[in-house]
């Protein structure tokens, strides 16, 4: 069975836009979709990396280049103007859902990156992430409370650690086999190693 | 008249692979290509911007990525073994050829980028540089006091300053209009932006 593993966080914009595609990749190439959720901050904070954002030149010209991407790919983006988020409880809820009710995990995944960067949304905010999630037709309280159990944080750090040990440094990062592919600009090459 | 823009280092293996590429991109679209040395190093301290060989992680990623387009692209490509090379007398030498006999920065551009990234020579060493200079159909000592001329030096500098003051932060970049590109990996954006 092919399988193509989907490392994100969902404060990366470029995790975003990866998103609105590789579902579609996915499906016309017969393969399966496997979430692997981590803390962007926890990878570069392991692997010495930082976001483009932190270069002024650099961050102003990324917005551009995926504003690019987000017309070819015929999609909605908006920069969040409350970038960069605290992505610590969202992921921890992703990964809560994952170990418990992993069906579940596709429509939170597309909730949230929704909320932050088509709608603009501060999901730092619990009583945002509250309303986005009733609206996806979550209960926002039980979803609290499985973000805030110690093994589902244990498990979020595990992952990023995971992730780190494969070599991934950045969102979004796709494994196919062994091959990793790093930037929603890579998904052609995700495309063809998965055909 | 439609032009494109390179702004590059020879010091960085993707500004060789655009090398391998825009040339027919701008032949196919009817553009003149306008050749932009510049100094890489200058660029980094002057934006805050750093090579990514600099994060381990990403540095080896980013050399498997740069195989697998060269692969796509069908062009012969090598990681340097004296990488990172101090590429300061070859861009002098590159913008002191575009100030006094334009016509041969081409073949210049195209003899010490295959040096570096086809050939893996040191031409930080000025007797390789030299070499490859000669059988490339330069006058090495003509070219090296070029490159020392103090107008020469200030024009490198000067041409530098521009860049970043465009918002150039890496190489190789790519002007279209107003329109700004970075890196190999966006040509064909800059073949769009040109048809």
């Amino acid at each position: 069975m092919k399988e193509v593993e989907f490392y994100f966080d969902v404060g990366s914009p470029a995790a975003y836009l990866a998103w609105t595609q590789l579902p579609r990749i996915a499906q016309e190439t017969g393969a399966s979709l496997v979430f692997r959720p981590m803390l962007l901050g926890g990878v570069f904070q392991a692997t010495g990396n930082h976001s483009p954002m932190q270069v002024p030149a650099k961050g102003r010209y990324v917005m551009a280049d995926l504003e690019r991407f987000a017309h070819r790919y015929g999609v909605a983006f908006r920069h969040n103007p409350f970038f960069p988020i605290n992505t610590l409880a969202l992921m921890r809820g992703a990964i809560g859902l994952q170990m418990r009710d992993e069906a579940r995990m596709a429509p939170y995944a597309d909730a949230v990156f929704r909320a932050i960067w088509v709608e603009g949304l501060d999901m730092g905010e619990p009583q945002v992430v509250g309303a986005v999630l009733q609206r996806a037709g979550f209960d926002p309280q039980a979803l609290f409370a499985l973000a805030s159990e110690p093994e589902v944080k244990e498990r979020l750090k595990a992952a990023t650690q995971e992730a780190v040990a494969r070599g991934v440094f950045g969102a979004p990062t796709f494994f196919v086999g062994s091959q990793m592919y790093w930037g929603q600009d890579r998904l052609d090459f995700v495309k063809e190693a998965l055909q």
